[in-house]
């Protein structure tokens, strides 16, 4: 019985479900947006969106004093029959015979109007841009790509977990971390004593990755992910970074090679790919449509990819170098690759993804698995073509005393970590994991170069609004 | 191709797949946990566990020299052949014929201790709680919860969205809010100046509910939802409350009546009681076992829930309390309901989960919509036996004047709350919509009490670990 409740009986069906659904010439009662009007001499038509599919359902209205009262931008409540359309470009129909607007919109003075609009000023009108259909689109994009990496990782056998966003650590050591207080404990009357009263007994930031919580639960559950906020506070304004973003990440217990976690990601994203195609197709069709479905169409189809270690990326860049000379960095081992050497490799080197593997520990944070060499770590970053990095991984030190070395080598608060090696101490196990920018993977998908188009309400450096 | 890949070739199978899958007297290698071990004279067995599900699997060792190096907690690569169990309690088993202890565990100085361990030790232990049946019971009921949840907003077609953590509004104005302020713009730069210099430009918080931004986006999706962590800075110790919670919250458009939004409500608990049975049963079995499964099945099976108006609730008190005089607060129109007043209407008045309606509008937030009768807005609480309210939610007040009119009685700044009311201005349309406590629904369908074990690493005033 709760089984036809929940199908759909509770709610009218959304535009999506009237255009997918099998039934015509039934009368419906359609909610939802004017996203245009054409009146000609006996007849109009409107599209009218209510957010629930890329395409609009077409309305047609004969009855001239109805139509009358249809600007872009409101809110309607139509009824009619849904019927076979002749015309192009649309299966389905609504014959229009009632028309209500609950809510008016002034078209000389609504924010969103026809023309094309900047990105910029859309960032300016957060709270109407998911109205337009570039955004909305972006929207199920993220809610498709989710979903899809859910039934992937639970077909694995994962469980999906929730780690704190409050925390006590700063998982990369990097420092660019925000400060949570309590907003009563105010600071002006920090003024009369050395530290601020703590809400938490001791300082609280907000989560940088959710890796260090999921180790500890992956001692326990064996394979777990999460898709958790965490937050950077980086001035630095590039089209790759947000203060606050998504990141998919996941831990699995008793994995032995760095080979074993790439296999894992190349899976999760080659199906992250073909589950979001519909949307790659229609983003394809739109203003900066880059060629998106190509690259998308080799990284998906290309088995399995390239597997690069660190040392020879190098040593590839090098020689790249020696003849071109086209890079403003020298590449050297022991340095980071930069961005233009990351790019060649994935674009020019290999024309796909690629996993560089291996990197030299003093490159990396403390927590990698140090390979037998002494001098590199068990450890990917995944390059793709048009975007860069798009995740990273490793194994993890499983290894007390190795592990113990490497705090003390960067110079960590063991005290602070006394939980993390402690789960070394019983019952540890070899394993590894990986993060995923989700807002990169989205950007990446559907060619939208700058990841502040890429989530509903984004969030950087001097910029916060709603 | 990709399909066979993700359906569980890349990693082996969990125990769970095992023993849910048809094969037997097939060689595998399980990985896990030895969680048990009864030495016999001619075999041991040990229970092995890697937290993928209720049951661990049973492992008999017949040769004496294999058996010895098994410790509790200690992490275990065995390899054997999985046959039909002749025992009682388990259908398969494992015939060990090899034993890898990957990571040791003293039993001596183990935290984990096979006698019953005390929750506030294990809230102390949060790095190793998980590894207990009940935590990782828990965990999987979220899992399954969350999972529940977004199939049945999804077959509504509700659009599953990410809403902003750090926010610069404070949606229910109660002030119990975290601040965020970046670690390196640090405090005492700030003694020089009046003000801490602002990351985002302007004082930023912790989110204590995605309402307000959720209307936005369901002003273009029409339907949206989101299971997302909110922030209350409260000091009171409740086992009700913490400071870092999961919010199920939904907002849907043209939706006219508050009895709508909770029909909606109810399909999607009921549903969740429903997916969620298994785990119910599992926790009945454990220590504290209340009525978990009898108030379960009540409420599952009783349609519709009751719907009770706020004025009806109080006449009811009211008669109840000149007639018995058990409540220590006088139940009176436009107080709040207490506790008990709620504890009351649920578990003795109705003995069912029940929707209280139209409170006055000087008891809620500014958003509420108002009644034609000018006092009341079109809201309600779902108070539910065994826990107290459960849920809660409203038609928003769509009508610009009547919620400046309001943002006025509440004397809160107009200007902060611009976009909000713009939302109105231009396309607006009737809407609703509702928040769910997630640690709340954990601890109702596993009748563990406290929410701090309903969460894998709680945070609540003066405590947080790891």
């Amino acid at each position: 019985m709760l089984g036809r409740v929940a199908s759909g009986s509770i709610l009218p069906p959304t535009i999506r479900q009237l255009l997918s659904g099998s039934a015509t010439d039934v009368r419906v009662k359609v909610n939802g947006w004017v996203q245009s009007v054409r009146r000609q001499k006996n007849v109009t038509f409107a599209v009218i969106s209510d957010g629930s599919s890329t395409q609009g359902l077409q309305a047609v209205i004969r009855d001239g004093s109805l139509a009358e009262v249809l600007t872009n931008g409101a809110s309607v409540s139509l009824g009619g029959t849904l019927t076979h359309s002749l015309g192009k470009g649309q299966d389905k129909e609504l014959r229009v015979e009632e028309v209500q607007v609950v809510g008016e919109c002034d078209p000389a003075t609504y924010p969103i109007q026809k023309q094309a609009l900047t990105m910029e000023y859309l960032r300016d009108n957060c709270h109407f841009r998911a109205r337009t259909s570039r955004i909305s689109e972006m929207l199920r994009l993220r809610a498709t790509s989710s979903d899809a990496f859910q039934k992937f990782f639970n077909s694995l056998g994962f469980c999906y977990v929730h780690t704190p966003i409050v925390t006590s650590s700063d998982c990369e050591g990097a420092g660019e971390t925000f400060r949570v207080i309590s907003a009563i404990s105010d600071l002006s009357s920090e003024k009369d004593t050395d530290k601020p009263s703590e809400f938490f007994g001791h300082p609280a930031y907000l989560t940088v990755s959710s890796q260090l919580h999921l180790e500890a639960l992956a001692t326990a559950l064996s394979r777990v992910y999460t898709l958790s906020p965490c937050f950077r506070a980086e001035r630095s304004q590039t089209s790759r970074h947000l203060s606050e973003f998504w990141m998919l990440e996941a831990e699995w217990a008793f994995t032995q090679t760095v080979n074993d976690v790439c296999s894992v990601v190349e899976a999760a994203v080659k199906d992250g790919i073909t589950k979001t195609q519909a949307h790659s197709r229609t983003f394809a069709e739109g203003p900066s449509s880059p060629r998106i479905l190509e690259y998308l169409h080799t990284a998906s189809s290309t088995a399995p990819w390239t597997r690069l270690s660190y040392t020879d990326a190098v040593s590839e860049l090098s020689k790249y170098q020696a003849s071109a000379r086209k890079f403003q960095f020298e590449p050297a081992w022991g340095k980071p690759l930069q961005s233009e050497h990351e790019r060649w490799l994935a674009e020019e080197l290999v024309k796909a993804p690629v996993f560089v593997t291996d990197y030299p520990a003093s490159l990396k944070p403390f927590y990698m698995r140090l390979n037998d060499d002494d001098k590199t770590v068990a450890c990917f970053d995944l390059l793709v073509p048009h975007l860069g990095e798009l995740a990273g991984g490793s194994l993890r030190e499983e290894r007390s005393e190795l592990l113990n070395n490497a705090l003390e080598r960067q110079e960590l608060d063991k005290a602070q970590y006394g939980w993390y090696t402690e789960l070394r101490k019983y019952g540890g196990a070899p394993h590894g994991g990986f993060g995923l920018g989700f807002e990169r993977f989205i950007s990446w998908i559907s060619g939208v170069e700058n990841v502040r188009e890429c989530i509903a309400v984004p969030r950087w450096a001097g910029r916060m609004l709603l």
